[in-house]
């Protein structure tokens, strides 16, 4: 078949590849539905993180089971699921304290970005519908496995409550879904801090109830003034780098809350600063599966829509270019139709 | 009056100053039933922090209100009061919120290691008891003003819950206060880390029900072998050193919580290790305030006794013999008798 494959920086192949197969008992084989390009698959399209052996991309999915391994009991050829991206035993004691993504079995999805994937640990980390859902309702099936998980678990680390002022650092799809997710929590004012006007249109359209286009000092001085000086019980770090995270940190308000998702590249904090700060930070990868239920029912009864993150939707065989133009800015993120 | 001063590196002197005044009409002058030194008294004992000019020493109190200023209301002369080491007017929006150490007026008292006491924002800062309490029970309403009132911060922002396991990364006299902390609030196992005979029996008394005396990675794999390689759901950091903190949060299981209340010096922490450990941290200075009517209740009620933890008293003239035993870890916190 042919799939997606990253052989260094900017060198993204669209080649023939073995079919996937089942190699444990605890994999299924599925047929993709539809496929996405994420934030993170940047970071090694822009060097920023080694590739030393040609990578087969993609962690984002949902799809047709195909076929499965011959210890799978929860999920059967025919079904439709959405997964998570870290592959979990979901029986494990970290995931039953709701920390999938720490599964003493994690491992995370590659080879998405494909007509056929191999998921392993099948039944602790896939999640079939009770029937086939319709055709528009697949890009924000899509989205639940990744970046909506993520951008929900960014509200959840930082503690959102009904009534409270949230702020969202990063306008990439998972802060967009942050806002969604504040929105969905019951936050009172969400704020999000973005400059583009595309992005900005769809913050306002998932829930924000304020834009802030400053950043750095800046953006946290205007924080503060639409705070009364206090800042945000909660604040989405959505980014990850040095520059994000201050920013964060900054405009939550003394005990409030950072929950941060961003994969930080090269960002160190001062133990002291933190400390007479008086801020909780808190973040990790997104234990997606904990969410997977409730989410795929909001999706399933129409009550959230976060497909329409998807601002550029490309053929699979056109993958190539779908990284360019998120690199470049011309797209939030591209759907890979199958 | 004859009170403590400190002039530099270990140059504690008991010595003839001004009584204290009323200086702003929210101030009371109270005099002190009790005092005593404070772990953090030693950083500028030692020389760690700078002293540029003599320090009036002393931030831990309760006594009778000698005096108060025109504006002070709710406590008058003739009354016992327990008031916190962070100074707040119990008003702004950080101390509604619960986090009276951000207090938009926050000061930290100075000079109760004294007969008398000057403490500002007395309407925000004191509590005063019904009447007068029995003697016997001053230690521990004195323990109250902050090292319990620490302990049990640190407890509160590591999420300790009923039935749960709790690690205490420090056996000075916050550590023990945070073991006394987390039996209140009901964890099921209390793991203190302490290789010194008096505190570990100290720690048992207060509720631990493991000891473990092994240090750093050693005593990382032990807590790890005693909760079946998981971790603990709360760790409460009571040091503030770079191997104290590391410790304190790779004993925490994954989606567990840090509290932190050793006043971190030198502390750097690598941001993408925080993500992938995936562990809440929140700490900083107690507000004491938050906990006082609570705290002062349960040692009312003689449901605790906090005040064991001072394991040597003497005369207030003596305080500069006070330090040195503390220095020396011969004592683990010195009560002065005024």
């Amino acid at each position: 078949m042919l799939a997606t494959m990253l052989y260094g920086p900017r060198d993204v192949r669209y080649e023939d590849v073995p079919e996937p197969e089942i190699l444990k008992p605890t994999d299924a084989i599925i047929r993709l539905s539809a496929t996405c390009i994420c934030g993170s698959d940047l970071w090694p399209f822009r060097g920023l993180n080694d590739v030393s052996a040609p990578m087969a991309m993609g962690h984002e999915y949902c799809g047709i089971v195909e076929e499965v391994g011959s210890e799978v009991t929860s999920v059967r050829p025919g079904q439709f699921v959405v997964g998570s991206f870290c592959l979990s035993d979901n029986t494990c004691p970290h995931c039953r304290f709701g920390f999938q993504s720490s599964c003493e079995q994690r491992e995370f999805m590659t080879g998405a970005q494909a007509p056929l994937a191999r998921v392993p640990l099948a039944d602790g980390t896939l999640v079939a519908t009770a029937e086939l859902p319709p055709d528009d309702l697949i890009p924000s099936l899509l989205a639940v496995s990744d970046v909506l998980g993520t951008g929900w678990y960014a509200a959840d680390a930082a503690h959102v409550q009904p009534g409270t002022t949230v702020v969202v650092v990063g306008d990439g799809a998972v802060g967009l879904m942050g806002v969604l997710a504040a929105k969905q929590m019951g936050a009172e004012r969400i704020i999000a801090m973005s400059r583009h006007k595309t992005r900005q249109d769809l913050a306002l359209e998932f829930g924000a109830t304020d834009i802030v286009s400053e950043r750095g000092e800046a953006g946290v001085a205007r924080i503060k003034q639409l705070t009364k000086g206090v800042g945000a019980e909660s604040v989405l770090e959505c980014v990850g780098t040095q520059e994000s995270m201050s920013q964060a940190i900054e405009c939550a308000r003394p005990g409030g809350s950072v929950g941060f998702v961003g994969v930080p590249h090269g960002v160190q904090l001062d133990g002291q600063s933190l400390f007479f700060a008086q801020k909780s930070l808190f973040g990790g990868p997104a234990p997606v599966r904990r969410f997977l239920p409730h989410l795929m029912d909001l999706v399933l009864e129409r009550k959230i829509e976060p497909g329409k993150v998807f601002d550029l939707t490309l053929p699979l065989a056109d993958v190539a270019e779908g990284y360019r133009a998120m690199d470049e800015r011309r797209a939030i993120k591209t759907l890979l139709r199958v």
